[in-house]
């Protein structure tokens, strides 16, 4: 997508480093940083310059080539494969990039895995993009449908968190749907949830509608019942961080606060993911390992002065102890449907199979 | 209650003005500040220098009595009423206190009313003292019962907001069962809701409980629906703005989400209230109007930098627009019972009308 006019990926290759956005550093700076080792990699994703579940697999993928690049032999692919698995423990994109780069891997000879890995990388990469772009079609078609009944007025879209291009390669997967919709003509408008502790509504989201020129109005997490009370959310769509073979939804925490919101009020509620997501090995979402992160990100947060400085306040008394778990799970009778690159299916097991036929005899 | 082993109550009079803790500057620092004339009062709770309903009313009664002081004629006491009235437009003590204090001085000679006033207003503030405490004694009884099956493990209370002494002349209505049943022995911990987009319940909520000495965390607002889910969270514990005559509670934005998940895992939900917060003029909660504040609450964030100093910082970008609804209303179904100063009932009018019975002609 587009900054200040300029085409962006999410993260390319360029002077032998993976080059990516600092995402720690938006809305209030654009800057890139290169990774040029496991290292610059495994800090990148666990430090969170840069997130959302498939540029964290596609960051994986380049960490691991990096890794290959400085040390080819299998005893260095698995020690950077345990590094890079052990950054983010939720995301499930995270494991299957580095299970797909070891298994491309196995067959090469050591001399030639460097450029076998970035060309898996680059695959992973590419095909991040044509998966989103095909979520954002199916999701498009839904947003067009519900938007019939009142062609007068702007469809208003809810969303938690980032799931936009920011956290993918381009495209994202949430909003895909309201990118491609919005270059069709179709009226929107997007209420960003804020999403504490780390903000990536306000930050990341409201910066990337903005910049795509996307209507949109930023709330405070605990807005959005009362809006869905109201009638003036048409449909909620949130991106995955993991999907459970079941259909539950892991994602940002608080999504599921907003999905019993959605079906208090009869208001549609869509996850929009691709199939790499999904972890077929779990059904009950309530099995998935909740991420517990840094106590500094509820306790303090970063802005700009008035005076045009960056700065960091702390906001919770300094004796108050605090927790941050940054995930939670919606059960999949919350789900309206899954918005997948295949198409749209119901939040049920026979659903997700009916997308994916082949993972039949997985159970 | 106690700061730092002085005792205090939110407001009171001296030196011929109504004094009143600077609550805008807490959880960094606790000030006094003194209030001399109708315009003051009127400002305190308009910038939320004072907040909560019950303080709410009590400082409204004390700024009537100011303008009183100045002006004891009719008209003078109609135009400080409007003008106290129109500074916050959900909270229904507000109403209620400058309606007791207008009957209290009706039959009053001008020269009296003055004393008249602040005495009616004094009054006010010691009957909530009472009241708080007595529906502490009930929402105590309630923690006691909840611990029972478990001696072994301290009860887990959530709350959202503030609705402790704070909130209040003295005591609190949500956290007044807390600090009661905590005073008596009982182990208790307290998750509280940080509130955005003004922070009361990382800023008030867990200063007042650090200074008692209550066990507590502090966690982002998205955080209680996975706490439920995973049966760490014993019950919850509200305040409430405006309450209807059919049980409706209108609390602070956010409060609906963590009933929904309340009632979702089978958590029970109680609302604290004084009658003066009741409205038995209105039964469908969705007829009480939403106070919309400015942006600037959600944008902007202020706290303290590692160096010492108060800093406020943006946080959302510039361009992007902002709503900030203060409150929404959690309908009476997801509502366990409520608890006032006369004891508990469930949260439906035959319920309410048991526990006022002189209200059965109200209808």
């Amino acid at each position: 997508m587009k900054v200040a006019g300029v085409p962006y990926r999410t993260l390319w290759t360029a002077d032998g480093a993976v080059r990516v956005i600092d995402q720690s550093r938006l809305p209030f700076e654009f800057v890139t940083v290169d990774l040029r080792s496991l290292d610059d990699a495994a800090r990148a994703i666990r430090t969170m310059v840069v997130r959302g579940a498939p540029l964290i697999g596609a960051t994986a993928a380049h960490g691991l080539a990096l890794a290959v690049r400085e040390d080819p032999s299998d005893r260095s692919i698995e020690a950077a494969s345990q590094a890079l698995r052990a950054t983010r423990p939720t995301a499930h994109n995270l494991a299957w990039a580095l299970d797909r780069l070891r298994s491309a891997l196995g067959t090469v000879a050591p001399a030639a895995r460097a450029d076998a890995a970035f060309r898996e990388a680059a695959a992973i990469c590419d095909e991040d993009v044509a998966q989103c772009r095909a979520i954002g079609e199916h999701g498009a078609a839904i947003l067009r449908r519900l938007a019939r009944p009142n062609p007068g007025r702007p469809l208003n879209v809810l969303t938690h968190c980032n799931a936009g291009w920011l956290a993918c390669v381009d495209w994202g997967t949430a909003l895909a749907p309201v990118y491609l919709a919005h270059d069709e003509g179709l009226a929107l408008h997007v209420w960003v949830d804020e999403t504490r502790p780390r903000n990536q509504g306000a930050s990341l989201t409201a910066f990337e509608l903005a910049a795509h020129g996307v209507p949109h109005t930023v709330i405070a997490d605990n807005l959005g019942g009362h809006l869905m009370q109201q009638g003036r959310v048409d449909v909620v769509i949130v991106g995955s961080d993991r999907t459970t073979a079941a259909a539950d939804v892991c994602n940002k925490v608080g999504t599921y606060l907003k999905a019993l919101a959605a079906f208090d009020n009869g208001v549609p509620f869509y996850a929009a993911l691709p199939a790499s997501t999904i972890d077929w090995s779990i059904a009950d979402g309530a099995r998935i390992p909740i991420e517990e992160r840094p106590a500094r990100e509820l306790t303090h947060l970063t802005g700009r002065t008035d005076g045009g400085e960056l700065a960091t306040v702390r906001v919770v008394p300094a004796g108050s102890p605090v927790l941050n778990l940054a995930f939670d799970v919606t059960p999949a009778r919350l789900v309206t449907g899954l918005i997948t690159e295949r198409g749209t299916c119901p939040a049920t097991r026979a659903g997700l199979l009916g997308l994916y036929p082949e993972r039949r005899q997985d159970r």
